[in-house]
């Protein structure tokens, strides 16, 4: 396999961007990705979306993304694995780049939610539709059994919950792509309105519109475009039971946990090394969840990691430095994407008023559904 | 790159499977894949589907499927490129096979159309939404105008397109996987009534419920699994304008074409060593176009075609002796598999009465939508 660098990134601001349609949003990230590295042509595209069809009437988004980058002809895909879409973009172009048949592949995402779909019975496609959605339950009903089941294992309180969003948005109030650039207070979170006890509106992520593309290439070609470029050292990718009903222990993800190792293998890295992450923040007990899975605190202990500031900027290991999802936004196929174009930044010193000093490896976990499939990268400053 | 070949093939009949669902479907070609190959695990699993969300509210198919084979932790990614779906699945399956990071990987791909959906509108979502789509236009209307113009261009017949569907229903009822197994004279497909003039009920493939699924492994542990393990001697892909209105010429598939030129090139062959070949006849104007693309005929040639024989089984150039999608169904996302069996199995000597004498090299060509996106795979004897 040949060694492959990201060497340019672009993204919209996240938000409700009622005046851009799918494909501008595509356009606006690609072309800010293409420009950063100076690049003219593109020999594949793939594109992570979730539900182009069921959100905006549009399946088969690879030619007429190719289309309105005015390079029709090139070779362009679709992944999809639900809110990990953008991760499973950034793979199989990783993939397609280190077999050697293609020396300069985007990776992007892009996601369209406000344009009138009804967002909670679409998200719900990414649940067992027979054995979930069917009967009736959504995302919140979803990772509220989650959170119970944390809570009951391992004395997790409402309290630890909203620090993960508070910690957040303390983030995102930094990043000026984010949704929400404000800063909420553990008692905002605490009186929020209830969605699905104990999750509370302000635990939940929002519904988004935006796009976000990186550019790969071969390593060794990788400095004709940036003399900063961030390899990409491994990437692992798991799946997982859909319902909750088929897992044997609803408080862990075993998805995370298998496609961090396989990652950490890839890239002879371990939870230790990794100087900053962003993981997959949906909804507040999913970072808890997603940290223990990714090894970066023990199993049980990722309820105090917001609280004690170990996943603060400012503490052992900042998590979700972009604001996450909770508070960057989270337009689904685009979220994977975005996560490694916060890390990319960092690698490269870039990241402003969000950065994480001397970062020099970084880690993106990026989850579908409730966690039935899940992908990690992990980057190395060159 | 390493090469890569077909070891396992597994489908289920096509046709309205009022009795099994989408996942039912997914497992029975999987597992007939596998046993075929005596293969008891797997390291990677891609699923061509088009619109699950559409049609049966069912997103996120990889780990679904992984899970319903009893191997929930395999890394499984839904691809998606409209119609063409299965042959990307084919494609990505393929990249990371090549690359070296995973020995077997299933190609599959998966629709289920029958339940209850809006087959028309769901399909509709592949042509250009705010262009084509809101507008009201739908597939046959698409590919009525593509006919007018080939007609108008090159003076060819509706009976020339109805001998397009006359040849595949000979072919398809020789296949015990078909949908409609039965011969039909050009009579018949004259007074058929009329969908999009000049388009008629027997010149449109039908709404089919169906799996595919073909393992494939490095060529060089592919004795392994099996004697007569099949080449995958080049894969091409190419976008194309989605719109018609954007297109210079409604009679030509650049991406047909492109994507033809780009499989020949990899695996060093040409049109004229192409023994036998599965093309898109999504309606029977389509593979009068796609003989053309692929260099099979001349252009403007394609009309005659099937009406001399030359297509047909016997004939110099053999063009979709399963059937193709107009006899042996065609479950949109499973199609681009299916197109990659019969070749599999012509190159093996197994199709029995459809059998192509001395068979060695062959290729298969799957498109998207209008034609936006084209795929194509030519195959070896080793």
């Amino acid at each position: 396999m040949r060694e492959v660098a990201i060497v340019g990134a672009g993204m919209t601001r996240f938000g409700e961007l009622w005046q851009s349609g799918l494909r501008d949003l595509f356009a606006e990230a690609a072309v800010e990705a293409l420009e950063l590295a100076g690049a003219d042509h593109l020999d594949a595209i793939y594109v992570g979306n979730m539900s182009g069809g069921r959100f905006v009437g549009q399946e088969h988004l690879g030619p007429l993304m190719a289309e309105q980058l005015g390079m029709a002809g090139v070779p362009a895909t679709r992944v999809e694995s639900a809110c990990a879409s953008g991760g499973v973009a950034l793979r199989t172009a990783f993939l397609e780049v280190a077999s050697g048949l293609s020396d300069l592949v985007l990776a992007a995402g892009v996601e369209k939610m406000t344009d009138g779909a009804d967002v909670t019975d679409v998200l719900a496609t990414a649940a067992d539709q027979e054995l979930e959605a069917y009967h009736g339950i959504t995302f919140p009903g979803l990772y509220a059994m989650i959170a119970r089941a944390h809570m009951d294992a391992f004395g997790t309180t409402e309290e630890d919950l909203a620090h993960v969003a508070v910690k957040n948005h303390r983030h995102g109030a930094l990043n000026p792509k984010a949704q929400f650039r404000r800063e909420l207070t553990v008692d905002q979170v605490l009186k929020s309105a209830i969605v699905a006890e104990p999750l509370r509106l302000l635990h939940c992520s929002p519904v988004s519109d935006g796009a976000a593309a990186v550019l790969l290439c071969p390593l060794d070609q990788a400095r004709r475009y940036t003399d900063r470029p961030v390899k990409i050292l491994g990437s692992g990718m798991a799946s997982a039971p859909m319902a909750l009903a088929n897992r044997e222990d609803l408080s862990s993800l075993d998805a995370v946990r298998l496609s961090a190792e396989r990652a950490y293998k890839m890239s002879d890295t371990d939870p230790g090394k990794i100087d900053v992450a962003e993981v997959h923040d949906c909804f507040s007990i999913a970072e808890i969840c997603c940290i223990e899975g990714i090894g970066m605190v023990e199993k049980g202990k990722g309820g105090e990691a917001a609280r004690t500031g170990f996943t603060a900027l400012g503490g052992r290991r900042p998590v979700n430095t972009s604001g996450g999802l909770k508070s960057k936004g989270h337009p689904v196929g685009a979220t994977g994407i975005a996560q490694a174009i916060e890390i990319f930044e960092q690698l490269r010193g870039e990241a402003g008023e969000r950065q994480v000093p001397e970062a020099a490896i970084g880690l993106t976990q990026n989850m579908g559904g409730s966690g039935a499939s899940s992908v990690v990268h992990v980057f190395g400053r060159v």
